[in-house]
């Protein structure tokens, strides 16, 4: 895979030409002029594998460039670098192991086959000397992944929050705005195009607890695989959580989150409070935005479309323009993979949920009764759990109503435990509803004892 | 230049100890063990020059590092790359020009210098076949330039919008909290350490400048030289700007604003209308925000500090690993400084602010008198300027009072003609304070006619 100074052309070939294939072509073939100019040499879409090649696709591609076979682009001498763009597991984690086999770099979106095979791949690459790029694999056009490689290299990340799912924050965003329940918005989003038609995936955490797993390898040098990474979705969220949040100065985000603790790592996804003041609480729709805390640089945040055929397609091409610049100066596995070198990634332990500390927003829904809640934060007060605010709403006797506690920072396990107990207390009527809060540390709300 | 695959250590020469000099010193030092991890090898300091050696710096150097001489240092054949953070034009200038005949790569943090000497030192790094880093020079810690160079690689740009002075958006965050005076709040500025005892370069739009200029480089693939940056200050912004534009729903910012249309680019920096609900808008305090737009990936914003001791040395290093990863494979310019190739650059000529336009936020300081919005009005009508809004305050027949005229897009050189004529005006007490609208056009407020 050392190129060829006399013929520094790069030649690319594509297999799955879906919604970012067909965005990347388009790119390749009418941005050529420009990344020719920036690069120093012609990168040339040569050949794309696609199982539908009668697709009206609205690109214009020379005769003979689709083909139905996978197998022959991979085994193509004159192929330099393979776009893997089929998604799922198997047959794209195939084309990838055959193409390093060839000699071949690769670029992927693929988070899912990363999160769970990340590994493998890794170390296939290193392996071969070939270069894997996955820039479009987090934040669709963002260039996150080389933030965390390069331009923040000279950091100990500390943790990471990321808006990483467009499809839940556009679910998110209208809730907030219209007061709508789930179940409503996420029809609308069905036909508004940005919820597919089994959403599971994006809306049960999924997709974002793929990501959260590719960016914490990149930034703690450590494996984590998807099955650690702690995940809840929005579909259990009602409009009453949207409504005190917003009373408490508060707006729900799916989160991804990570945070480096000596020899831990926490990974987890969930719904999350933020204070509305903070820059992810103002990322609306189907953007997505992620926040990194670096020991030099302090905050950064960056913001762009999370999804979508051209802004996904833009990282995907600006990877194969990274290994044309390896190839025409000869050289490949300038920056690892896994960021840090292969031998010198140390194994953290990732801390399971229980272990967290966290505030917490509570609702509860009891009787309106005297006492219930001397009783409710009895509970907590034995387990430890000391509360910032209350909110009680309405005034029905006899009547099932919300209660809502926000807390200090308390371990998980105490917050469920209580929880057990309480959700067996008589006046307690439902299953309580658990929101963690995340950056509120210094709000005024939540530093004040009641 | 060409490194040593024996040897793959990277020696480092640092030029000016001051407030980045020690930042860039102790993440070297006290960061080594990560950053061999990430590159593969260590990165070591080696010697420090500095005018003063005696100054307490509060980090602890090994004896021996610090020289008052930077040029036994440029001529130290141990070392590989060259850190200038003196500042300035000349000796700065001189020190990187000497690096490079040397054959040692440079890392600069000297945003004035490249806005002012770029195409020298540029060419002079390609000319050398040395690598040239200047993360540092833009938005502190933030890696826009790599953005711009790589992440965003594949997009033709077509805007820039950027907060890129920390102070000037300091001053300008408390004036629209607080409502308090631009003087009053530059005297705080300088006390909390945000504004410097002189302030003119950050507050008259100078350092914004030499940042856009540097960007525009990279994004368009055109020189710009500084003078032709149009620039305009802070300082004569009036209390009453910040409470009639927070009345239009808009704040003010301090923005450079570069645009790409066909063959020319528009290059300014001047205090900017922006909606409130915008990214920008909401960037507070000494942070950055850089907006850009590209083609595939329509927009990206970038958030992070600006400024400051650690988060530009977080740059300076990112700039310094770059290299140690370049020469651990033997390789150099793998990224030229101007982003396009030097030869494939074509020069743009730089739209002069005459001939832009915009929308428009006029105050007037009139006579309070029937007849005086309806002779105004005319003057604008005459010059095809279409009035979007209209706001007049105050009722005290015959006192001055404020007449704020939002345009719709009109043409910069009408806009000042017609107020050359409405500065003549007997009614008209006060020169014009006229400020300039983006992001606006899909507002509801702008769209409709009065």
């Amino acid at each position: 895979m050392v190129g060829n100074d006399m013929d520094p052309r790069v030649s690319v070939g594509l297999i799955g030409l879906g919604t970012v294939g067909t965005g990347v072509a388009k790119i390749l073939l009418e941005n050529a002029d420009l990344i020719a100019k920036r690069v120093g040499t012609s990168i040339d879409l040569v050949r794309i594998a696609d199982l539908d090649i009668q697709k009206d696709r609205e690109i214009h591609l020379p005769p003979g460039m689709l083909t139905t076979d996978a197998n022959a682009l991979l085994h193509d001498p004159s192929i330099d670098v393979v776009v893997e763009l089929v998604g799922g597991y198997d047959a794209a984690k195939r084309f990838i192991l055959t193409a390093f086999d060839q000699g071949k770099h690769v670029v992927t979106a693929n988070k899912a086959l990363l999160a769970v095979h990340g590994e493998e791949i890794y170390h296939a690459a290193i392996r071969t000397g070939c270069d894997l790029g996955f820039e479009a694999s987090v934040g669709g056009g963002i260039p996150i992944i080389r933030a965390l490689t390069e331009g923040l290299a000279a950091n100990h990340l500390s943790s990471i929050f990321g808006i990483m799912n467009g499809t839940s924050n556009y679910i998110l965003t209208r809730m907030t705005e219209e007061g709508k329940g789930f179940q409503e918005v996420l029809e609308l989003a069905k036909s508004a195009g940005y919820a597919e038609a089994d959403p599971t995936l994006d809306v049960e955490g999924g997709d974002a607890a793929h990501k959260l797993a590719i960016l914490i390898n990149l930034a703690f040098g450590t494996a984590v695989h998807i099955k650690e990474v702690y995940t809840e979705g929005i579909a259990h969220l009602s409009t009453l959580d949207f409504a005190f949040a917003r009373e408490f100065g508060f707006t729900i985000k799916l989160l991804g989150i990570a945070k480096h603790h000596e020899e831990e790592v926490e990974a987890r996804v969930h719904p999350t409070l933020l204070p509305s003041a903070s820059p992810l609480a103002k990322v609306s729709g189907v953007y997505n935005a992620i926040h990194l805390v670096g020991d030099a640089v302090g905050d950064v945040v960056f913001y762009g479309k999370g999804a979508g055929s051209l802004p996904t397609a833009s990282a995907v091409v600006s990877d194969i323009i990274d290994i044309a610049r390896n190839k025409r100066r000869g050289v490949s596995g300038r920056v690892p993979p896994t960021s840090f070198q292969w031998t010198q990634r140390m194994p953290l332990r990732i801390r399971p949920i229980e272990e967290i500390t966290s505030m917490y927003y509570l609702r509860f829904t009891v009787v309106d009764r005297p006492g219930v809640l001397s009783a409710i934060a009895g509970v907590l007060g034995e387990h430890e759990i000391s509360i910032a605010s209350v909110l009680q709403k309405g005034r029905e006797e006899g009547q099932a109503v919300p209660l809502v506690v926000m807390t200090h920072r308390s371990s998980e396990r105490a917050v469920q435990t209580a929880l057990d107990v309480i959700n067996r207390m008589p006046v307690v009527l439902e299953k309580t509803i658990l929101l963690r809060i995340e950056g509120a540390e210094e709000s005024p709300l939540m530093k004040e004892d009641h």
